[in-house]
């Protein structure tokens, strides 16, 4: 006779029954076989046969077996496909063929990690880039907002939203991004996505097509790369200086279906891109029939100079999609960006994020759009860009006492995050220092997945937002430590 | 000498500085001219001569303009572009280039309008598919909960987060999933995504090339035929009846990339796919080589016969992928949606997943997990599926008794709609039919949408979670009025 082990989860009957069907499932029944008397059955397996009839029950209605009557209850004949089954153990996995973006999604993702994919220790002094300092978050009044919207939702915000974003978020983010980084948009042109990798994604599928041609800079984004390699482009890396983008190279793009660029604070490398350089890459996107994604991903946080208004707000030709996040003015794990399109791209951008994902969660939107409307965000802005300017400074000043002349720190006229180049140490070191570092307690973070071609002296992306003054000080300390060891 | 308007916005320093800067921009002040005199302009705009200095300096420090010691300040050189701008107004949007999948977005998304996408009008009695009961939902516990994590968030949890989902989350649907579906999963094989929806244009982006064979059912989900459009699948429609998807037929559909199907509720026809054909399905999707996309997207509600559990539980070829929702068991605006992959390809989903928007938000994942640890879910799921049992049984006695022979009802075995078939209607009168409705305060929605070829006959979503009994009676007793008004 079979055996059939009982699980031991929840009630006899649906144990009783999964015993059954797992039997005839792998061929232990055979199709057609007539199943011991529910007595016969009831008495094997320790169970009430009420038990067993209840299991039968939902056999026949299942259709695994069929009831005669009078004569019992027989495994089905046409369960189709089940002889093969037996020869299959379960979690063989079919190798199951990819479409053409995800084959180079599976190639070119897995070999580019970015910073802060990589794995998560906890460190003392961690220089990990995009991680918020809990302590300067209004939490308080984040959750308070958060769940107030919870509370009133109304049966209009529980269901399907508008793919563009809550109308609410949408002219709260026009007045905001017009007053703190000049951009010149009607509300309908804002679409909420969540966070700004979406609305770089957004863009790729949208405007580039295999074998086209995309501008990335040198070093660059990310996520730019990642997008831009599933979609298939060819990339023309373009050199980046302490004015941004060498604009004047792209003279060697006549045609390119997107720009992917940082102009308020180039990404890693730093630099703010000149006005004489920002209308030039207009004139260039105008003459080569690119859009120019701007992603503003810090914009707000400028320490020197006055700000440079967002090259959106100079574009006469509807060619600029500029995208901005929550991620650095509050924190990552909110996912709520933004991105301002062209009237000619809004009704593709909505149709797009609507078969994407239908559209962004509602509450969120709604606490989001109260934080920006009651003035939470501005306020909140001008504090962190404050302590933010004191951790730059300490950044600075402890790289120059504990490293001189073998440290170079670039790009710190805006943002979070200062590019360290070590000047005496080759980048074949960086692992080393990494592991140095790590014994110290210290993160910090390779920027060589940022560049196409990294650079063969060792640089470092090194973020200061999470850390106090003196946390940082140490931290530098201790990293210059660990660069003389390796220096010996 | 020129006017400068100031735009009366902010401190004067701030109105002198973009009234120059509009000017020369403009090429109302030509490249190279020198600005009138600060002391000149002053007494123009009415300012102090230190704002038009503070003015100046910012100027001079974006590059609109340069100082030249002792003669004064010039407008810049090497303004590139700008000439041309003359000749364009603002707003005139070049005619941006869209890739081969915006295109198809363009041209196949506006076409086919989903019921939930139709205009929202304030009507007593509207079926629209869906819209949750407000009065249904726990939002007490849930604002508690979210508030909760939203308070207790570590900074962990604040920064990017696992693209693949909250552990937790994972954890807990795991065990829900395995409990209430009997999906067969570790919790690696979990996705979290923005709804189904996001699932579904994973899926299709990672498996489903240009010129790809596709299975859709017809009717069908238009999220489905969307993902597909957008991916330019050749689309194989393949037959329902009261036992679902006609998989018999599927026969001459030798080579497929992805089968996109509801087993557990046929949308929108509602048929529950029979065990045999089931297990013809996955015979099937071996020999062809395709994915089976099971989008259980109510499979909780279920009022006729036994549960039956997901084709993902019977697939022993890693060949499904399982999808579900918390749209149907608590809200669509949640957007939080999981992915059950086979681990062939966790890998590549949690890349895409990744390069698509890094993660779903976080607040909501923990909140959600504790809802489903903490029994909330499925004590919600018993409660609201008595009443869905209620609202069924009453739309069931409504239809039959209001409008008899007129009309009949399909799909009802299980979900939260059903599908109206209106016997004595010719489909050329559903958008008088809702009219009708309308001005009766019902709202009622065609079903033609989710059809490759609409039906001949005149058919209606009617989304019955959100209305009371007694206001589904009513709501019936209206459109049965306006089919004899449109009878006559």
């Amino acid at each position: 006779m079979l055996t059939l082990p009982l699980d031991g989860k929840g009630p006899l009957h649906g144990q009783t029954y999964r015993a059954l069907r797992g039997a005839i499932l792998a061929g232990r029944l055979a199709p057609g076989a007539r199943l011991a008397s529910s007595r016969a059955l009831a008495g094997e397996l320790g169970v009430s046969r009420n038990t067993v009839l209840h299991a039968f029950e939902r056999l026949v209605a299942e259709g695994y077996a069929t009831a005669r009557e009078g004569s019992g209850t027989f495994v089905a004949d046409s369960l189709p496909g089940r002889r093969r089954e037996r020869t299959r153990k379960r979690g063989q996995s079919a190798r199951l063929r990819l479409s053409a973006v995800g084959r180079r999604i599976a190639r070119d993702l897995p070999a580019r990690g970015a910073s802060w994919s990589l794995p998560r220790e906890p460190l003392r002094f961690d220089f990990r880039y995009g991680e918020p300092a809990y302590s300067d978050l209004p939490l308080e009044t984040w959750s308070r907002l958060l769940g107030r919207r919870a509370r009133r939702l109304s049966v209009r915000r529980l269901a399907y939203q508008p793919p563009g974003g809550a109308a609410e978020l949408r002219e709260a983010l026009a007045g905001y991004l017009a007053r703190a980084r000049g951009v010149v948009c009607d509300p309908e042109q804002l679409l909420i996505v969540q966070g700004s990798q979406q609305a770089i994604d957004l863009c790729t599928r949208l405007l580039v097509d295999p074998g086209d041609t995309a501008v990335l800079e040198e070093p660059h984004y990310t996520g730019f790369a990642f997008c831009l390699a599933a979609a298939g482009a060819e990339i023309a890396a373009i050199p980046t200086d302490a004015d941004g983008l060498r604009v004047g190279e792209l003279e060697r793009v006549p045609r390119a279906s997107l720009a992917c660029v940082t102009p308020s604070h180039q990404f890693p490398a730093g630099g703010v891109l000149s006005l004489p350089r920002r209308l030039a890459l207009l004139d260039w996107a105008r003459r080569s029939g690119a859009t120019v994604l701007e992603d503003d991903y810090d914009g707000e946080f400028r320490y020197q100079g006055q700000p440079l208004e967002c090259l959106q707000s100079l574009d006469r030709d509807g060619r600029v999609v500029y995208v901005g996040t929550a991620s650095k003015v509050l924190f990552p794990a909110l996912r709520i960006g933004w991105a301002v399109v062209p009237p000619s791209l809004v009704r593709a951008f909505q149709d797009a994020k609507a078969l994407t994902d239908t559209g962004t969660a509602s509450v969120e939107q709604l606490a989001f759009a109260d934080f920006v409307a009651e003035g939470h965000l501005e306020r909140h802005v001008r504090r962190i860009r404050r302590l933010h300017a004191g951790r730059r400074a300490a950044l600075l000043e402890a790289v120059d006492r504990e490293l001189g002349d073998r440290g170079t720190v670039i790009g710190t006229a805006a943002g979070l995050h200062a590019l360290l180049r070590l000047e005496s140490l080759s980048a074949r070191y960086v692992t080393r220092l990494r592991a140095a570092c790590r014994e110290r307690g210290v993160g910090v973070y390779p920027a060589a997945p940022f560049y196409a071609r990294p650079p063969r002296r060792a640089e470092l992306l090194l973020g200061y937002a999470a850390l106090s003054e003196a946390d940082i000080r140490a931290g530098i300390r201790r990293l210059a430590q660990a660069v003389n060891e390796l220096g010996r």
